[in-house]
């Protein structure tokens, strides 16, 4: 399908539909509170570097990733910069293919036990982060033990750049001020890390958390989901807007509910079902969504109709493509070409 | 990595693994319940042309897909002696695609309403099979409706092959005797609807009701899950042994939890937290499993281990390859080749 001069009425479904307008005007919203080094925007929630270039458009150089498939890719594409792989790894053939990039990219990897260490050390890496734990029971090392841990990188001649924490048991305490305070306290834990690591960055945050950093000593803040939202972000009432749907054609109906192809293929349900504005969706199945429409007559079989994921990270990882929408006319198909680890 | 005299210790993970063995044993076990055309195996579950020429070795020639990307790739690898689209689309280019296979390949796509009865015949479709709605709100025209539809397709030179009816609100009703009573009944609305439409299939169930349909009008059983399993499907005690797992490495250790490598990106989610044996999941992240190990020492950082998915069917879709392990050795790699649609 050519993809100029075609209505959203001509995708094949299900298919992922990125809108450009939205896209952009969360990126710029996100650019004004936090320009460009103080937002590394992360590749984990997007997974593909044309939606990056708008980040980079935008001014943000520096980007998180969670892969070595994320990390390569990026700089293959020529968005390596500055790249952080947020995220420990002890496989010693993609460690190596990531310090092959070293003489054109900035890669930085981050390390939480002598065994992440000697694994970055083995394979050539440059720069590391100390990630330490700050309250989710995730990685990280404890913040007492992050000095030392730095200090064994420097004696193995890596440059130790700072400290990264993810505070992502905080992203949805839903009450704003419950959630300052808390983040407050968790990055307590990284600044007492920081001072016994030194180095200039300070990493964490995300979308959830991204204007709470305003006292904290975070230099930087790894926010990904805030470029597409879904459902579940959408519940803070940030000032970003939903710009990711799948769209579907209903493929049954009857007078108590109807049928759209999309299913638990092309939907992340880690957070629950979907919604279909002015649809009551019932249930999922592999490549259905049952719903019913209580205000109105159902859809006609072959309409189309938008349904918005839940949790757009794995959603976005299901699709190979994306199609870029204005106006509802598709001008463009981006490659989520970050997929895979 | 050439795949001969590895061990499964080689993998790169998150790594998708089939146990051959048991995968065999499995097809092997059902093929004796159902031989031949009594199982039109379901390629949505496995989405893998490698593991469909397992089943056609144990004899099943025809088998059914939810997707026109199944139906189209299953016919492209020489397994098109009797495909059956189990579901309805409106896609002029995918049906003409399919119909287009249909000098080499028997193609065969459900309909429930005149919408898309419609679409095959423009797209020049010759089988069809009525789709009856046998109690889960999902596709299928109403009993009552089948034998006008049928007929309908007649008029318009369509071959209509039978009926068929998915029971899948049934799956998981744990009593096996209310089991088999409840498929009796939704049953009955289908040996209704055949009496009225002729031809000669009846196709219905699934892996839950596999074994419950000795005494209905049901010619054949449309399972997938069994060949591989999911911890869902266990819950029944059926004589199918977990054939599939995703292999992690531990990249983060403490006292109190630990962290694998596997996460919600390589884990349908649906049916809620993988499981990990001697282990106590946790919670999963986009790329992560935390977990503790309430008997014993935590695994060490670098150590693998084997997650089992609560949900067989998305988790598959999630991955490019599967790695083929007998012994713990790995000796082949299939390509999950039935992705998208």
């Amino acid at each position: 399908m050519g993809v100029e001069s075609h209505g959203i009425d001509q995708l094949q479904t299900p298919a992922l539909v990125f809108d450009l307008d939205i896209l952009r005007s969360n990126i710029s919203t996100m650019a004004s509170v936090l320009p460009g080094s103080h937002l590394r925007p992360h590749m984990k929630a997007t997974k593909c570097t044309s939606l990056a270039r708008e980040q980079l458009r935008a001014g943000h150089l520096s980007f998180t990733c969670a892969t070595p498939r994320e990390m390569i890719g990026m700089a293959e594409a020529g968005l390596g910069a500055d790249l952080l792989l947020a995220n420990e790894t002890l496989d010693a053939a993609r460690l190596s293919a990531m310090a092959k990039l070293q003489d054109s990219s900035m890669i930085t990897v981050a390390i939480d036990s002598d065994e992440t260490l000697q694994a970055v050390a083995k394979a050539g890496i440059r720069n590391v982060l100390i990630d330490v734990n700050v309250g989710l029971p995730r990685c990280g090392c404890t913040s007492s033990d992050a000095g030392r841990l730095a200090d064994k990188a420097r004696k193995l001649g890596i440059h130790v750049r700072g400290v990264m924490g993810y505070e992502g048991h905080l992203m949805m305490v839903l009450d704003k001020s419950e959630r300052l305070a808390k983040v407050a306290e968790s990055m307590q834990l990284l600044s007492d890390a920081a001072q016994d690591v030194g180095g200039t960055i300070i990493s964490a945050g995300g979308t959830g958390t991204y204007d709470l950093h305003a006292d904290t000593a975070v230099t930087e803040i790894q926010a990904g989901s805030y470029s597409l939202m879904d459902t579940q972000y959408a519940q803070h009432g940030f000032p970003f807007r939903q710009a990711a749907w799948i769209v579907g054609t209903v493929i049954s109906s009857n007078s108590s509910w109807s049928v759209v192809d999309v299913g638990l293929k092309s939907l992340g349900m880690d957070h629950g079902n979907p919604t279909i504005d002015s649809h009551s969706v019932w249930f999922c199945s592999d490549e259905h969504t049952t719903f019913s429409t209580p205000d109105g007559p159902p859809p006609s079989v072959g309409s189309q109709i938008r349904v918005t994921p839940a949790h757009i990270d794995p959603t976005i990882a299901m699709h190979a493509n994306a199609w870029i929408i204005s106006d509802n006319k598709i001008f463009d198909q981006w490659a989520i070409d970050l997929r895979g680890w």
